[in-house]
């Protein structure tokens, strides 16, 4: 049976190249990156060329890149490494931290979690295409704002929020500001030296690097309580053995994305815009989000009267690999808190997929899809009561 | 020129058979595991089987074991996560943990984070092997102690510490009791269905498996928060995509280091003794530590008037490698605290070395190495004005 995968935002395959550059860090440069023998500094060597290409992608210094375990880490580590600055103890009634109600869980839940610890989190809403109100955000601005965390790209729906504007007005009132980009790395042009961004989360396995790595990007001069104490690693602020082959692994990730980025964007476009239009022919469906600030690589549409899960399990049965809601949560059975929060009905939220186009996807397998969708399709709204109401 | 690695209880190589297990988890099986679709499962097969591998090696059930993104995590994770639960704003003046004064970093730094946000910390002292006073443990818990964690083996000295009369003193006055087994995994025998022990912390690249990756057993029925929040991930212990290769290698390195036991801890133990034979024949030198609970494979030893780093770096000039101090802490000059803590002077502590050997150490490697020492050793006290004012 001929597989074709559209769950890219999810994660993807490691890239050849990746792999080939990770090998020898296993059985060879097996070294500890502490240790001062010769077998630490090869080690080491191989994480600081990483670094310098992490850096490198998102034209800033090396200094400014710390190694995580993966986007998770990196999100909890710039929120409560802010956080927890402010002792819990020493908490005024006022702490205060400003995100958006789509974030990915690693951010609201995180913020949740410091609202239960005696923080004040806000949680901006949504346009209906999910991007957040500029003018609101200034406003809900208060003198005891920490932090301001909004995402660079929704990982369900692909809006991209406007972070440049984000980041001039967190400035403009001396607030720190946070992106999660970890589904914006490789599929927009990310310059952190020309924007107002002081602490930004990467993953690896998002870019077709490895699993269990990621970094943060933070502004030099920002200080923030480590997650992880220990032996003092990444300058104190992240201790932990350094993961070297998962490492270069993200670095190698890095340099290809960067070196293929418009390569990339111009061929997810053309699939995602093929995709949609194909999408347009079957009746009662729309595409979720917003139709132009949106990911080249996300179609995120509800198909009226079809259950996403449905849909998904059946495309399962013939080898088509799409998503409803995001990985993370797509094991339980819960409306999706992005859908909900652009304004659909439970009942639109839980008709809508994802589908998540990669480098390795093709015209053909869009082809190959695409009746299948649309019988999967028929035949659901066949045997559907809301269906047969209309 | 010829190497010989000394320095096993800073990393290992990774087992070949660990890489082939890992291999197609790159390319092939590259899914999120918790995706619900084909890939997803495949990624998630992968992690089940590795977590029955890793209970198995501890003879507990799946279920007790969460992956982590290593030793490091895993202590944070134990000792936060329990103390966590008591919210700082609801401290009354007592919550109190038990260490003792040579635990791991990743120990004793999380515990100095605690008492910063407001926790009461016991540092028990050890007497000149390495070993605490059970009687002063039981002395020193209290209504207000919430956990002891002492380590299993120590990662500088080998020293063994009794946990089993431990975690029978702590569970005889309701406390907790987490262990860092990070050293021990592979050299001792660890039942923990015959053991009170409530948290262990593993590490994946100290067992020939890859970095990255470790894991935290933990009692059913313990409740503690997560340091990672996102998409509730392990049971919502602790998010974060799932390091699928890395949890594979974990998995194999359990099962390849249940299997392998008794043959490495005769082989490690054979060459141990051989190597502290030939330096008993050093004048003016001492084993540190416990003459017979310790580790099957530490040799930690002072030379009287040789400089520890010195001696390191002469050695690894000749393509020996050994540490001094723990790989985490080796780039600081201080001297070691667990040294510190067996009543060494600060000379004495600052002219150790730590020899650990390994699956590939031979008999031969210890004979090449010996005379090398010697030479090294001897040199150094020819220049040494502490040597030489003897």
């Amino acid at each position: 049976m001929k597989e074709v995968y559209l769950d890219y935002a999810a994660s993807t395959p490691v890239d050849p190249e990746v792999i080939k550059t990770m090998n020898p860090y296993f059985l060879e440069i097996y070294g500890n990156p502490s240790s001062t023998h010769q077998k630490g500094l090869e080690a080491s060597k191989g994480v600081e060329n990483a670094r310098e290409q992490v850096a490198s992608c998102f034209n800033v210094s090396p200094e400014t890149i710390l190694f995580t375990s993966g986007g998770t880490e990196a999100d909890n580590l710039a929120l409560k490494g802010i956080a927890f600055q402010y002792s819990p103890h020493d908490l005024d009634d006022g702490s205060h931290i400003i995100t958006s109600t789509i974030e990915h869980p690693a951010v609201l839940n995180t913020c949740k979690q410091l609202e239960a610890y005696g923080y004040n989190v806000t949680y901006l809403p949504v346009d209906k295409t999910g991007i957040i109100d500029l003018d609101q955000l200034e406003e809900t601005i208060s003198k005891d704002t920490l932090l301001i965390s909004i995402m660079y790209a929704n990982n369900e729906i692909g809006t991209i929020e406007p972070v440049k504007e984000i980041g001039k007005i967190a400035h403009k009132h001396d607030v720190l500001f946070h992106t999660d980009a970890v589904q914006a790395v490789g599929k927009i042009p990310i310059d952190l030296s020309s924007l107002p961004i002081d602490l930004l989360s990467v993953s690896s396995h998002k870019i077709y690097g490895p699993k269990g790595v990621g970094a943060l990007y933070h502004n030099l001069g920002i200080s923030f309580d480590p997650l992880l104490q220990g032996g003092g690693h990444e300058q104190g602020k992240r201790s932990g053995t350094l993961n070297t082959p998962g490492i270069v692994g993200l670095g190698k990730a890095c340099e290809l994305s960067q070196k293929r980025l418009q390569k990339d964007i111009s061929h997810l476009k053309k699939l995602r815009d093929y995709l949609i239009d194909q999408l347009r022919e079957i009746e009662a469906s729309t595409l979720n989000g917003h139709p132009t600030k949106r990911l080249v690589n996300n179609v995120h549409y509800r198909f009226k009267a079809v259950e996403g899960n449905a849909l998904h399990s059946r495309l399962n049965e013939q080898g088509v690999y799409i998503a409803t809601g995001s990985a993370c949560s797509s094991k339980k059975i819960l409306p999706s808190h992005v859908l909900i929060a652009l304004g659909l009905t439970v009942e639109e939220a839980i008709s809508s997929a994802r589908f998540t186009v990669g480098r390795l996807t093709t015209t053909e397998d869009i082809d190959y899809i695409v009746p299948i969708l649309k019988e999967s399709i028929n035949n659901l709204r066949l045997i559907s009561p809301l269906w047969n109401q209309q």
